[in-house]
């Protein structure tokens, strides 16, 4: 067997023990699948712990480990942005390779961070920042690699749509089956990053730019949480057919002059109950891809979880391991060895962002009143004859077209909520009809607005 | 721009003419991802076409181009297990790293044809053999690198679904929904391949090598078609909660000493209607892997035609191309490309059945009498007392369990069919008791019988 690759696994948390426990458990096959042996020589911990192999060193001081001569691969799994990224830029600094699970670092510094892993010829790899343990980064960087990306859509936050399920299944509102799933651990006490949305936009930064060929853009993802949403709306959608689900989008538009747009958004979405990304339930992850000439494909598993998120880390370090000296020819395997020692050389030519990084676009990524969806509205008006046909005037006026209406019977005297699904629209459209929706003497309430999409 | 990667594509059928669209198609995106040129050189078809683009070279001796000086990659998508095979075997022996879309050839001859590329040091990568579009291949040898895979259950014929599907969908018994297929060209004027498993037998002996790391043995994996399927059972199986679909299945079983065996084996299953994988219809694959520590991935898509193979094949032709000349750096460049031209020198370490060749094991695939399932049951009897009495109790005697019995009205006067779920059980038991219900003087049909598995 060739050369042993040392790892050194940077915060023992949830994710960290997952991956010894990982090692533990698989070594027989990692070592049948890489031919080499893998060994944890290293792991950063704030307090030394007793539970840890006698033969791996322990150490408090994370900069040392990432410069540590006996480390070939960093596995930081600490989280945040600040003292993480210090680690990693060391780490690279001194050509060590870079498995991370890091989605915030990595959709608010990636450009940065990746850039200068090209410089110092080493790579950082991300597969567990989204999506747990599907294999996202994989597929789209790899096997979709000869496709052209057209849209995504994923359930990428597992607190957000554990909500969304439950909501649904038991017909309690938000704010319970929010306290439950922070019971659960599900939820962090405080549950912004996820309910708002952060977390999904985080991850939606690096899918998009992976799928289009871009510069990471997180501060242009449009987000909006589903804090607002409601049962009644919940049910309504049931009975027009639709599930309502908090998705991430990532979407590339031409217009009439043949220019490319994106839209990065992740809000709350009707999408047909029959499709398979409406049956994604509780606290799993997936991912509907559309591409061209493959047409749709969706990627389905746990999004979270100390197993699920190791298995990503693992084939990370899976991928470096059975690239590492790339020649397999004896003759060759000792000069690479050598050579990736001394300077962490990589054979794999993915690049960092699946475009090769002079190729990257600078492809506009477009406003919220630009983006164009399908809309759920829900408009309570008194019951007159004539407020039916005042709103579907309106609309109609507006180019709007009608996909469904549903008038429920009156839950306040003389009122009735009216239902509207719309086929796409722009958005800047959309808010001009909704104004003069709301501005109707019969209207009562505050028009609710949910976008739908048909993944079609 | 660095080397030019020469393609020679062997059979301009509807994946050879899918491939030759999708470069078209997307030469902008490959060349973006790959930082090379991708060009066509040849072609090998059997006579000259002139939709072909006139700087590509015709050829009808693929053999030749198979050595061809002027060919880095050769795409053999002629089909078939003997000019195929030939042909492989001789690109191969000149050093050529291949792409193929082969199920048949690689399920029957892939031991071979992989020790051979390994003599070589190239490459014969096959994720279009497998599942079309859906990177089943990519997933599971580089993915799912670090877990210990269980079992896996694939819907890995699109012929097949499209007649389950159609058949609950419509209520139309098979033969009617098979001529519907072969009308839209779905299956075959001799659709025994599709219908009998075969086709999906190939693609799971692949499947199941990948998975637990032993050579390919297509002749041992168990097959059962969908031919004998009938309303009546699709029906009931839904009035129970469940839906039959043509599954393949891997599974990896360890008895009470420890010992572990392989079920192989195609066969129409009841799976619960509410599993992503019942929800995959029509001409749609897809793969639910249960690996160890991630759970269950599942994995979605196109499982045949023209653009969803034309990706896989590509995807292989981007790996292929990303790594060909291993180092980044500037001053390596040469040497490399030097050293790929004279031998096809590759540097990604992934082995064809992803792990080691040396350490492909030797589990033994079990026989059909060993497998453990569960079972639907219908047993047609006259509605005497006693009679479910006595079937229970035979079940009862041999230690299966019951989880549901279903009594439906008679359809035949006096005759009632009685439907029986059980729990996992070992095939050859449950023979011996379903030869004893058979005896009994009140069954007057013969026991049908259909596995059962919950997917947990």
């Amino acid at each position: 067997m060739s050369k042993s690759i040392k790892l050194a696994i940077l915060g023992l948390g949830t994710v960290g023990t997952g991956v010894i426990n990982l090692i533990n458990d698989n070594l027989a096959e990692l070592k049948r699948r890489s031919g080499r042996d893998i060994i944890i020589t290293e792991v950063g911990t704030r307090r030394q712990r007793d539970d840890i192999d006698p033969t791996i060193m322990q150490n408090s001081d994370l900069m040392a480990i990432a410069a540590s001569d006996n480390v070939d691969i960093v596995i930081e799994v600490i989280g945040g942005t600040t003292l993480a990224k210090d680690i990693i830029t060391h780490a690279i600094k001194h050509g060590k390779h870079v498995v991370t699970a890091n989605k915030a670092l990595l959709a608010e510094h990636g450009n940065e961070i990746f850039a200068l892993a090209e410089a110092h010829n080493v790579h950082v790899a991300y597969e567990a920042a989204v999506a747990g343990g599907i294999p996202i980064i994989k597929v789209m960087r790899e096997a979709l690699a000869a496709n052209k990306i057209d849209w995504l859509a994923g359930i990428i936050n597992g607190t957000g749509n554990f909500i969304m399920t439950e909501m649904r299944d038991t017909g309690r509102p938000f704010a319970d089956v929010l306290a439950e799933a922070q019971a659960l651990g599900y939820a962090e006490a405080d549950p912004t990053f996820d309910v708002e949305g952060i977390d999904a936009a985080h991850k939606l930064a690096l899918l998009a730019s992976i799928a289009f060929g871009m510069p990471l853009q997180f501060d242009k993802v449009y987000c909006e949480g589903i804090t607002e949403i409601t049962l009644q709306d919940v049910n309504y959608a049931e009975q027009l057919g639709y599930r309502i689900k908090h998705v991430g989008f990532a979407v590339r538009r031409t217009n009439a002059e043949g220019e490319e747009g994106i839209e990065l958004r992740v809000h709350p979405t009707l999408i047909p109950q029959n499709a398979l990304l409406a049956n994604v339930n509780g606290v799993k992850n997936a991912v509907l891809v559309n591409s061209h000439p493959l047409g749709q494909t969706l990627y389905y598993g746990d999004g979270a979880g100390a197993g699920a998120t190791a298995s990503a880390v693992m084939a990370d370090v899976m991928d470096l391991v059975r690239v590492l000296g790339c020649e397999r020819s004896d003759s060759n395997a000792q000069s690479n060895t050598d050579a990736y020692s001394q300077k962490g050389q990589i054979g794999h030519h993915v690049p960092h962002l699946s475009f090769m990084p002079e190729q990257l676009s600078n492809t506009p990524i477009l406003r919220a009143e630009q983006m164009i969806t399908g809309y759920y509205l829900r408009v309570h008006a008194y019951d007159n004859p004539g407020v039916l046909a005042d709103i579907t005037r309106i609309l109609s006026d507006a180019g709007i077209n009608i996909d469904a209406i549903l008038q429920k019977p009156a839950h306040k005297v003389g009122q009735v909520p009216v239902i509207i699904l719309t086929l796409p629209v722009v958005e800047s459209q959309m808010n001009l009809a909704i104004e003069k929706i709301q501005n109707l003497a019969a209207v009562t309430d505050k028009v609710v607005r949910i976008r739908l999409d048909e993944l079609a």
